[in-house]
Order: C-alpha cells, then sequence, then structure tokens
C-alpha cells in the first residue's frame, strides 16, 4: 500500500507519527509493506507555499491508495474576515478533487471510558452508531457572493440527484451489514434540497427492503442523539447537517481524542482523527494519538485488512484498560504521546 | 392587552387555553383585563380553508399587543415530498409577516428536575443562556429552486448586515443585562455569510465594551453544549444553526415540555413553547401544559408585567415541587393537563 501522509496544523503532525509507527507495527507483524509519502496541507502549507493545497500534495495523494490526514486549522485566520486564503480551503479542496463524498463516523461507547461521557451511564449504554456525511456537495461547495458594497452575503446550497444516490447506496448496504435501519436526517419542512434527498433516498430504500427507513428532522435529531442515542443504527445526512451532528455524536464517547473518521470515493480514501488541530497542545506531547491511530485502523479495514484492523484497535484497547493513555483521560497520567504511541505500536508487534 | 391566540395543530389547543387560564388569573389578581382572540394556523387552517395562514388569522395577529402560539405540523404532510401546502408555511410567514426577526430561548436547569436531565448533574448545574436565533432570514427565506425535471434542487442563505445588525444589538443588550458574555456560533471557516455575520457583530461590539464577544465554530457549539454548557452566557446565531442548537439545547434541562420561547420583532411578538405539536397525544388531556404558561410569563414579561410573570413562574415551581405534573414528568401522576393547569391557575390567584 502507497500511504500519503498529511499531517497539517497543530497536533496534527504530532498523532500522525504515531499512526505511522502502528502501521509499521503491523507491516512487521503481518509481512506486509507500506509505503509512505508524506506532503503538507492547511496552515503550514500556506505558511510554506501560499496555498493550502499546493499542486505537489494533490499529486502525491492521487497516486496514493489510501491518506492519513492529521488536523487542519489555526485560529491565526479564524477572526480575520478578510483572509483570502485558509487553510480549511485545502481540506475542502482535497475532499472535492479526490472524490471523497462519503464521510463515515462510527459512533460507540468505549466502556472503559463510559465514566468520562457528560451523559449517563444508561442512556449511553447500547450505543453503537455511524454518521455518513455527504462531504462534496452542499452549502460547503454551492456558489458564495458578497455583494461589491460588502453588505450582502450568500451561499447556494445544492443537490442533485446522483450525488444523493452514491451515497446513499453506501448508506443502505452498511445498514444491511449492521443492524438494518437507516435514519435520514433532513429539514424536509423547509428546505428545498431536504424534499429532494427525502424523495431520492425513499426510491433507493426499494431496492433495499430489508433495511427499515425513518426520517427525522434535523433539530429534532440533536436532540435524539442525546436523549436516545442507542435507537440509530446508520444515519444518512447532507454535508452541513452531518458536520453538525456527528460532532454532537462525538461527546457521547466521552474522549473526542478517540474518534476516527473516513471519507471515501470511488478512487481514493481518506482517514483522519474527527479531532481539530488544537494549536494549544501543538508540539507538547500531551496530544492523544489514539484517534489517529484508530484512523488507520479504518484504513486497514477499508482494505479489507481485519485481522491488521483488529490488532491495532485490540492494542488499544489494552491500552485504554491499562491506563497508558494521555493527560486528556487520565489528568494524573505520566504517559505523553509518544510513549502512547509507542506503547500500542510495541502490543502489535 | 389584546391577545391572539393561534393554538394550531396536535396538542396546541390542549395545551393554549391552560396558559389562558393562567393568564385570567393573572388579570384577576392584579387588576389587568386581557382580550383573547383566537384564530386558526397550520395544519388545522389548511382543513378549513385550504391555506395554513389565511388573511384574517394575520389579520388578527396584526391588531394585536402579542400572539399567544400553540404548536404546527402534522405528520400527513411530512412525507409527502409533493405536497403543495405545508402548516409549516404558516408559521414561516406568520413570522416574516410580523417581523419576528429574533427568537429568545431561555436555557436554565429546573432544580427539581434536575435528574430527569440525559447529562450528568455535574455537567449541567449552573447551566442558564439564552439562545438569540434570527428568525426571518437565511435558508429558511431564501430562493428555493427545484429544476424542470426535478433532479437537481437548491437552497439559498442570504443575509444582510441590517438583518444581523438588529438582532445582534438585541443580544448584545440581553448579555449586558446578564454575565456580560456573547457568543456567536457560525461556520466562518466555510460560510461568506458567516464570515458578514462574524464582521458585522465585531463591529458591534465596539459600542458593548463590557461584554465579552467570542466565536464558536456550529460543529464545536454543537459538542460545548453538551460538554460544559455553563459556560454560556448569550449565544447569538443565524435561522437554522439556531433551530439546531437550541433544540439541542433543549434536552439539559431534562424535560422539553417545560420549555418557552419568545420570538420579538419591532411591532409585534409571539410566544410560543418550543415543543412540537404531537400529534399522538392530542386531546388526551396528557399533554404538558406548563410550557404553554411559561410562555404566557414571557408574554407578561415583554410588556414588563414583572410581578405577574413572577407569580406565574411561582406557581409552575409549585407545581412542579409539588408533583402536580403530567405524565411525561412522573409516569405515575394523576393529573392530565387540565388538573395542572387549574392548580397553576389556582396558585396564582
Ligand atoms: C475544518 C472544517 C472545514 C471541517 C468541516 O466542517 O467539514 C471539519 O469541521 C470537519 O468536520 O471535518
Ligand atoms: C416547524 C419549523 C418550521 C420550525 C423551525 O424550524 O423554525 C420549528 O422547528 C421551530 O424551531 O420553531
Amino acid at each position: 500500500l502507497n500511504i500519503a501522509l498529511l499531517p497539517g496544523d497543530g497536533i496534527g503532525p504530532d498523532v500522525v507519527v504515531q499512526a505511522v509507527k502502528s502501521l509499521q507495527a503491523v507491516a512487521e507483524a503481518f509481512g506486509h509493506s507500506f509505503q509512505f509519502e508524506e506532503a503538507v496541507v492547511g496552515a503550514a502549507a500556506i505558511d510554506k507555499t501560499g496555498d493550502p493545497l499546493p499542486d505537489e500534495t494533490l499529486e502525491v495523494c492521487k497516486k496514493s491508495d489510501a491518506v492519513l490526514f492529521g488536523a487542519i486549522g489555526d485560529p491565526k485566520y479564524d477572526n480575520d474576515p478578510k483572509a483570502k486564503v485558509r487553510p480549511e480551503q485545502g481540506l475542502l479542496k482535497l475532499r472535492k478533487s479526490l472524490g471523497l463524498f462519503t464521510n463515515i463516523r462510527p459512533i460507540k461507547a468505549f466502556p472503559t471510558l463510559i465514566d468520562k461521557s457528560p451523559l449517563k451511564k444508561d442512556i449511553i449504554s447500547g450505543t453503537d452508531f455511524t454518521i455518513y456525511r455527504e462531504l462534496t456537495g452542499g452549502i460547503y461547495f454551492g456558489e458564495k457572493k458578497l455583494s461589491e458594497d460588502g453588505t450582502v452575503a450568500s451561499d447556494l446550497s445544492e443537490y442533485s440527484e446522483a450525488e444523493i444516490e452514491r451515497i446513499a447506496h453506501l448508506a443502505f448496504k452498511a445498514a444491511r451489514s449492521r443492524r438494518k435501519k437507516l435514519t435520514l436526517v433532513d429539514k424536509a419542512n423547509v428546505l428545498e434540497t431536504s424534499r429532494l434527498w427525502r424523495r431520492v433516498v425513499t426510491s433507493i430504500g426499494k431496492s433495499y427492503p430489508d433495511v427499515e427507513l425513518d426520517f427525522l428532522f434535523v433539530d429534532n435529531a440533536a436532540m435524539q442523539i442525546i436523549l436516545n442515542p442507542s435507537q440509530f443504527d446508520v444515519i444518512l445526512t447532507e454535508n452541513m447537517f452531518g458536520d453538525i451532528i456527528s460532532d454532537e455524536g462525538s461527546v457521547i464517547g466521552g474522549s473526542i481524542g478517540l474518534l476516527a473518521s473516513a471519507s471515501v470515493g470511488t478512487d481514493n480514501a481518506m482517514f483522519e482523527p474527527i479531532h481539530g488541530s488544537y494549536p494549544q497542545a501543538k508540539g507538547k506531547d500531551i496530544a492523544n494519538p489514539v484517534a489517529s491511530i484508530l484512523s488507520a485502523a479504518m484504513l486497514l479495514e477499508h482494505f479489507n485488512l481485519k485481522e491488521e484492523a483488529e490488532a491495532v484497535k485490540f492494542a488499544v484497547e489494552r491500552s485504554l484498560e491499562r491506563g497508558v493513555v494521555t493527560p486528556d483521560l487520565d489528568k494524573d497520567s505520566k504517559y505523553g504521546t509518544n510513549k502512547v504511541g509507542d506503547y500500542i505500536a510495541d502490543f502489535i508487534l
């Protein structure tokens, strides 16, 4: 496998290097050979080249089998409404250029960490769902306008049948291999795009008669995810709603430092932690590397290397059980990013 | 005061009548005179007139000092992507026609109900914030399109400086009278409209130097509201984001049946529970009337009838403390909608 490494900003580089350790351990233990090629993205790339996604980086990704991504974002760009170049543009362009139209986020409570959740135990027990978020359409990529005098701004949200169909098939297939329930989250009582989603998904659902399909308005979904998260199996939704509810869902498990995601398309796939770049923690050896390591496990699964993926997940679980964790999970911990990464990689070997 | 009553759909009529009882008790106890005029809206209005907001209803509202609204929505319209008329259109048109550009939602944990929250006690303790949601702009009211062949749909989100300014002033003033913190929730790393929001709100903030202003991306806000809700004082946000995060926030207190909201403009104001129309419970004497009664209290506050509003809130708190509550709060309760409404009204007298 050729794997492109895009560490990005903030703690991105700190954690990606730990994921690489685990992948190297897997290669050694299972007799594989993984090639890694690193490239810049985000604020790091702007600083170096003026472009958040330099052509070279895109080339590295395109010729790779998969991309391992760190994190993106730097506060110096956030509060400057006039910034012409933003780190996030690099990520959005990367998703679009690689055709990564589906973002997959598993949400599950880790039994060892159940006490860390802001939710009560009886609320989260049994929670195990996956969000399928459309990733290359909607308001993120629609036309953006600012009037000449700067007093009126607009963003267009647009969806075509074809864009909805391809992700809907993936989501139905996922539901079929799980508990056979698919929930479409939309705002069909207000938005035209949501009504199109509802129509297309309903019609595709006819080819998956074994999957139960239901609908939830996004405002209600935002409540249900907290009130009764175990009701969900697979959630399917558009880009913006998916951004919001998947981050909301990420709090259920008690540590966002543990959650991984996959972004897949027809020809490529990218794996990344869901956490941000936490610039405050950059280079301090305190960032939790587990989400990045579990992203590597998702990468292995994606290529059907199931045993290998299990070995990584097993090693992560042992580290959690044995308290070999970064300070975000145990403030008295003596382990840093590196030590935790080493422990997990050694365990795989 | 002339008060228009718009009971609407589902349990709307069941609860509005209880709020009226409390207002009548206030009138009697404090020597006021309130005139009520009832009108149809939503699915109820479609059934009767074909229009979810008949002109007559709008007239009744326009000549009133304030509107007391019940709930809107009927499932028979939700799953029909081709429905030409929808109950929600009535509500949206009403907001627009009355110029109700600000929706205000207080979120506070009721001490008596703290155990009902899905969140842990230490997470919710101290929570007391208010969401200012823009209510007549953004993607709700932007141009909606469906291509001739029905394969491409779009919704436009648009904001002008003026639309942002008027609600921003209200939010800053609210923060000034509270803990002096305002958080703008947006997605300025992706959306042009959000960047306009950030620019306008930052500039208005200069006139409120005593209020601390900060910014949160909506995905992060969706996490923070659950992880650490007591950090917030006043949250300001656009229409769609406000819809989602205010419903999310409503779970903190443990019962959505208790939460009220105000929608205010320059010339009119409307008060309504945040819960929906729950058609399954319609007419069964089980709906919780408290949110509607507390909406009436917000109405009184709006007209500076502070003592009167306190009397209503006090009566509600006593009913909660003494267990005079509907079955949603205590499944063994012998009290229905009516009994709870009577108890609260009697207590005011
Ligand atoms: C950084 C940002 C553009 C991005 C998004 O909103 O898609 C992030 O929040 C995510 O969810 O991956
Ligand atoms: C019924 C619907 C159109 C409405 C909205 O989304 O504004 C409701 O959810 C609300 O929040 O008042």
